[in-house]
């Protein structure tokens, strides 16, 4: 494939000086129409060593507002990103609608520096293609733009750079050894680098190989090219994915719940079980710990099933260093200028650590379904995104459970009646406990619906039954402790 | 000091069955009392070794709602956090107003761990406290309520501890050479810990040395104190300083800026020396990153003064992956629930970076003063708030330069008049622009009162004659270029 490219490529200084002030003023502009109209846009440059991707950058950076864009100057993870999946450092900083994140490497780099090694190079690749597909076009369903560019250098060029650089009392200390072994590989890397490229250059995350050799003509080619593609897009030439139709044709039936509510344990059954559960919950904990095997238990349920309550026994007696539980209500004005599941991104659980969350990600297709607060096209994407996101967790070593806490539709009227009785537990309930008890068939349905679809073969729902408390809570930590043995 | 404490006190199972449903309940009642009247709550748990710092923070996190408090479990700094001064990370996780954060071990483990060492204890001691106390006054200023809890247990029963742990096969491998160097030197710390606590022991931040021998016995105190601390503040006993009062009686005449706003430089001149300042500005910022010395850049100054373009020329040359422009409005709703230095520090450059901000934390004392948008009080007590701040990122090595670009009303209303004239300059001046206007002299004071309390002789301010914007742009440059001499 880069053989194709012209390395020679060239811009005059009069083209050049000609043609730049009105790029910058261009994409100035563009960029202030994507803040209006809420277009989220994520900029990708790459390249090889020293084939000026800081001088590009910089060259972008500098056109636009420092209001509109965030730049990431991708370098060796931070110790808490490297206690993540390698994507996770890269999805938290996704750009808000109407922003613009520029990444000065980016994903790319980081696969081919960690995630790539071993013997069969080409498989390897692979693999890591993968889960990076997955995450753009998640971004592009979103609505974001997404550009990459990879600046292209030969080696003998690269090679002048480097020794350019090494000579030069501002640069001459950050070349390195690496630089260099880097370098003498040029030949090996480039089809690695071609096969990577080719399987990530898709209709909606495209790439453009752009001739570096001369830096000037990279900056006009990147900056003409960035300014087409808004363009495009901010013109309607482009629209994003026909997202707003419905899909909707004929109902669909789903399996009910499996569910025996009338299941019970005694109290003299349930205290003594209880201690010797919880205490097995704590010793998971901390071999999961001394193993940095992160781990994510969601909880989901009828208003007054009993999560809270549950999930106070959950944690009952494990070591508050090393969990956090996350209460998930509606998204707020930053969170909800983000991908949907952004804000859960970034309360992912880091290595070793347990992530305990009361309500989640499945507020998507469960609340904001049944009150509208997204497109029914954005719901019924959401349910292989939450099967990606979550596979991903665990193909990196994670592990989830997941609860849906059952009870019947007059055992909640008692608990609500209960909550009012009691002056302790008035705060419990409001208004919207109640308009929410009105859609219990609608919810109903979308229970089912989220069940069938994103019970995965390695993330399945455990229904819990839990009319009887006690049943209910030594169910859930039986299923933690039964699951967290498989990790084990 | 510890001698005085009886470390043989216990509390019997019964009285401590009896007492705990109730602290629990009253503790999860006062919090929402909290969060309904927007107090932020910080709660230390400090302690030796072993001494159940986990336990006991349990035992309280255990008692709050999960929506209403954050669990901070300081370790050793990532390296981000390393990147920054010492209580860099705790300031950024400080509470919103309502909100409780906990923390498990603090600035007071860390400054032990971190910033104490050579010969003399007790002056290294001194100078950590210092730092601690302002940081500890800010919170309480801004009306949170700061508890500090230090769990007491002799070496004997230390030893005992980490013994018992070691031979658990849960625990064991947790136990390291250092906790036995530590537990060998506790006669040494003793007297290091007593002065650190007495030195800040204060009134708004008070310490409780809790005897930590029986665990229910350290639980039921903590628990207890912190019920009472809270119902104290709640019932309006023990209000926060008066800061509502004005204390404004006469008003000071505060020394006008000195600026000639006639000096001009011509063009022919200007070009060469632009690209000159520039190419020095460069080498600088390479020396800054290779040295690992943060600078901040501070840009206030009239609206259409310049300062866009000023930082434009400023970064002209930098290496993007080296600066961060951060502009600053109007603080949103998170930002707005914290102490109004908070956001900022979120954004303070780590070692070797340079953050330009384009306006700042000066706002509190220019237009929320002029706006009405804090209290008289507030923006008083900021001038403090501020020199401390930056007094504190330079006492770690740090940089701070910070401008002030001065124009003649008349040159403003024609710069105005201008933008509406030019159609791609329109979108850069609004409604708010021409009422700022309206309110010249009330900003002039204010501008004054600002560089008068808060130009100090380590962070002076600079006044950049600003009517002529080639000389404005040259002597920002040449301001950096000399500052950043002195830093290298």
């Amino acid at each position: 494939m880069f053989e194709r490219y012209d390395l020679a490529k060239t811009i005059d200084d009069k083209a050049f000086n000609r043609a730049i002030p009105d790029l910058r003023e261009t994409l100035g502009r563009l960029q202030r129409s994507c803040r209006d109209e809420g277009v989220p846009f994520v900029i990708v440059i790459e390249g090889w060593n020293a084939s000026g991707i800081t001088h590009v950058t910089g060259e972008i950076v500098r056109a636009i507002d420092p209001r509109g864009y965030n730049l990431y100057a991708t370098g060796r993870p931070t110790d808490v990103e490297q206690a993540h999946h390698f994507l996770w450092r890269f999805f938290i900083q996704i750009p808000a609608k109407g922003r613009i994140a520029i990444f000065a490497r980016s994903w790319y780099s980081r696969a081919l520096a960690e995630q790539i090694g071993g013997i069969n190079l080409k498989q390897a690749v692979k693999q890591a293609t993968s889960a990076i597909r997955i995450f753009e076009r998640q971004l592009v369903d979103d609505g974001a733009v997404v550009l990459k560019f990879f600046l292209h250098i030969s080696k003998e060029e690269q090679k002048k750079r480097l020794l350019e650089r090494e000579l030069d009392k501002l640069t001459g200390w950050m070349i390195t050894r690496g630089d260099w072994d880097f370098h003498n590989q040029y030949d090996s890397y480039l089809p690695v680098i071609e096969q990577f490229i080719d399987e990530t250059d898709t209709g909606d995350a495209p790439w453009k190989v752009v001739e570096a050799t001369d830096p000037r003509y990279a900056t006009f080619t990147t900056l003409t090219q960035i300014n087409k593609a808004l363009q495009k897009r901010l013109s309607g030439k482009e629209l994003p994915r026909d997202n707003n139709k419905n899909t909707n044709g004929v109902k669909k039936k789903y399996p009910g719940l499996i569910a025996d509510l009338k299941k019970t344990v005694p109290k003299p059954e349930y205290t003594p079980l209880l201690k010797q559960y919880q205490d097995r919950v704590k010793e998971a904990q901390y071999i999961l710990y001394k193993r940095k095997i992160p781990l994510i238990i969601v909880f989901e349920g009828w208003d007054a099933a009993g999560k809270g309550g549950n999930i106070m026994r959950l944690i009952g007696t494990m070591n508050p260093r090393g969990y956090e539980v996350v209460p998930v209500s509606r998204a707020n004005e930053e969170e909800l200028a983000h991908h949907h599941l952004w804000r859960f991104y970034l309360k992912f659980p880091k290595n070793g650590h347990i992530t305990v969350f009361d309500r989640s990600w499945y507020g998507r297709v469960l609340v904001e379904r049944i009150e509208g607060f997204c497109r029914e096209d954005e719901w019924r994407r959401a349910y292989r995104e939450i099967n990606e996101m979550e596979e991903n967790f665990l193909s990196d070593g994670g592990g989830i459970v997941k609860f849906w806490l059952e009870i019947d539709r007059d055992e909640q009227l008692a608990r609500f009646r209960q909550r009012i009785e009691d002056p302790g537990k008035q705060w419990k309930i409001t208004e919207e406990d109640w308009r929410n008890r009105e859609k219990w068939d609608l919810y109903r349905e979308a229970v089912e619906e989220m069940v069938a679809k994103t019970s995965t073969s390695t993330a399945p729902w455990t229904i819990i039954e839990s009319d009887d408390k006690y049943y209910s809570r030594l169910k859930t930590l039986k299923t933690v402790i039964n699951y967290t043995d498989t990790l084990l």
